[in-house]
């Protein structure tokens, strides 16, 4: 049987676990046979020779039949895909920003070189997300997919409304655990679980839309009124990633939700990731696992490099479908302080309406594009109320809510 | 590119769910020409030249390469899928009972034919358990799998515990919902959910276990004073399908369990099922879904169709490795009518012992052998503790407990 040589893209904490995975594994036939890494003269864990720093070395290496790539650099990393399924090379990747930025080159790419890229490790670590679109959910007609598609916003989302923590305290708890990047951009305003609903939109319902056209709201701007109103009414307010098909029209949103105790996700805490399907066929489905990690991911990685072996490729550009993104009208919660003049009449109908001495909340329905511009010109955040099943749980404690 | 032809064995609930299914679709490069079933002259919802009385119809005709067998019978179909595999036709089944009881048999023939037999469908229908054990689990050590692996049990215990319902209600509440047999046997006694564990073990460690050889305890001894035990303590009761590795030993049974809010499968109610796999690569993971109906297995079967014509076949007989199957030391609730003179040597430890005017209870660890012979010689009921995180809520009210 023909054992894969493997010719691995970075050495971070994912290409390291996929290392040890490979290592501790006899039933994948393949090996890595060298690593592309980018600094020269820095001591690594295994023998000099295996590493290369010209990308040339393992692109142009006619040995190497399987490239598996996890780099940071998403521009960088997509030459090297770009370069490595032109010459016919399967490959590999857990880079959500490359993959979402570029998926409907990179199908077109694998159609024409027939050459097939995996990339289940880019979209919630250990959990078998895109598999289980490809296998199970391309075969039904989804009408709604959503979940919490990052560990440390949710990581911090516990350790704010359970422990009581500062967002500060539980940022920095986060990163000290290894849940968040030095640099938490991505993370906390909803950057990362936005490439990852990218993908998914692709898979579940066929369509290729770029992140700059899905609207992200992150957890940074949520205060402590929120907190406050949310534990009231017993509520949790977690980060969701959410597409929905309503006839031929899918929108896709990234934004804090309120989550009411009979939704699953409700108790997916901390690191935790937890992906909902909703469909035809199977109705409600719930993935939930860790979502990033060195073994997780690592695991998710070594899993699509089995595939590939065994001749697995997506068909996420066959779901042929008359589908369009079409930005929707949401219900939603909007916290500002008392001397901010919101703009209400962007609201298509206000279902309650709150101003105390320091803040104020409004509810109501709106577009996407109005609620954008409604949150980039005032000190405003906002939080999506379709989340809580009982509406009634939300407005429950309406006109009785003052805080200092 | 070649079109399958499906002879399909059956046509009940999943068998029209996957006609259903597949005549909604057309990603799937198959389709039904012939449908064996048992009764000529019923009617039918599709054209009479379909339906064929005789198997040989189907598995002598060359032009059909792909057998769905979806009978009720596992002594039949356990031929009929010989029989297809002797003929190279490789085999979809959902038939759990047939699939658990002849693994071993069934392992061999697949090898020996080169010829794959798929059977997601058979195991908490629309959850891919399988294909996850397969794809992602076997890459690594797991070292617990356990759920809720029967919707009907589940939906009954919810009904009881959390509803006040009594036992006969809740059962007859099921099978009105279509979630219980009209002989509920196969469920309430633990069996059906003891078949899937069966499938499990072979997918997870690499071993078979006939299901003989797994001790099962059912719900329906379940009494008054168990429910009010597990009320008092936060505790829930859920059977549970569990399979543990210590070191190279391997424990599995079927038993009712206290689930403390802890665990995630405290949360799964009525007639959803749920597997949570623990491995050194992606720890816990959570798979949550409908375990039964027509159309969530319809789809798990297409799924499998789909696999097939994919080239996809399972690998269980490669997980080498020197396990053996061990009867297990556990932690386990007995609760007994007073006048039942229960021979409490048969317990290796005691940690509390209860006895009232008319029931009472021991709590304490006990090896599976022994408990099953303390079962079949008494009027008891057992419940396995380890479900429950904090041995303290177990414990938390002893002595103070009476049930008139």
């Amino acid at each position: 049987m023909h054992k894969y040589k493997i010719g691995l893209f970075g050495f971070g904490c994912v290409g390291q676990g996929l290392y040890e995975a490979l290592e501790k594994n006899d039933r994948v036939n393949a090996e890595i046979v060298k690593i592309g890494v980018k600094t020269p003269g820095k001591e690594r864990p295994l023998p000099a020779e295996l590493f290369a720093y010209d990308p040339g070395e393992i692109l142009e290496n006619d040995d190497i039949d399987l490239v598996v790539e996890l780099i940071d650099d998403a521009d960088k990393a997509f030459s090297i895909v770009k370069e490595a399924l032109k010459r016919k090379k399967p490959v590999v990747s857990a880079n959500k920003k490359m993959v979402a930025e570029n998926l409907a080159e990179l199908i077109a790419l694998q159609k024409r070189y027939e050459t097939p890229l995996l990339y289940e490790g880019a979209v919630c670590g250990s959990i078998p997300v895109i598999k289980t679109l490809e296998d199970y959910y391309a075969l039904e007609q989804v009408k709604e997919i959503k979940g919490i598609f990052n560990g440390s916003t949710n990581y911090i989302l516990t350790k704010v409304i359970e422990e009581n923590k500062s967002y500060d305290e539980a940022l920095h708890a986060a990163q000290v655990n290894g849940f968040a990047e030095t640099d938490p951009t991505l993370d906390v305003e909803g950057y990362d679980p936005k490439y990852k609903l990218g993908i998914v939109l692709q898979h579940t319902f066929g369509i290729y839309v770029h992140p700059n056209d899905i609207f992200n709201q992150g957890i940074q701007n949520i205060t402590k009124s929120d907190i406050a109103f949310a534990r009231e009414r017993g509520l949790k307010i977690k980060l969701l990633a959410k597409a929905t098909r309503q006839g031929n029209n899918i929108s896709a949103f990234v934004a804090p939700h309120f989550v009411s105790k009979e939704s699953p996700l409700y108790h997916v805490e901390n690191e935790y990731n937890a992906v909902l399907v909703d469909g035809d066929f199977a109705a409600e489905q719930l993935l939930l696992g860790k979502g990033a990690g060195k073994l997780p991911t690592g695991l998710a990685v070594l899993s699509d490099v089995v595939s590939i072996t065994r001749g697995y490729h997506y068909r996420p550009s066959e779901l042929h479908n008359d589908l369009s993104f079409e930005p929707s009208t949401e219900e939603v919660y909007v916290s500002f302080e008392s001397n901010e003049t919101l703009d209400f009449n962007a609201f298509k109908h206000i279902t309650e309406k709150y101003v105390g001495k320091k803040t104020g909340y409004v509810i109501g329905q709106i577009d996407i594009p109005a609620l954008k511009n409604l949150l980039d010109e005032n000190n405003a955040n906002v939080i999506f109320t379709s989340g809580a099943k009982a509406e009634t749980e939300i407005h429950k404690l309406a006109y009785s809510y003052e805080i200092g």
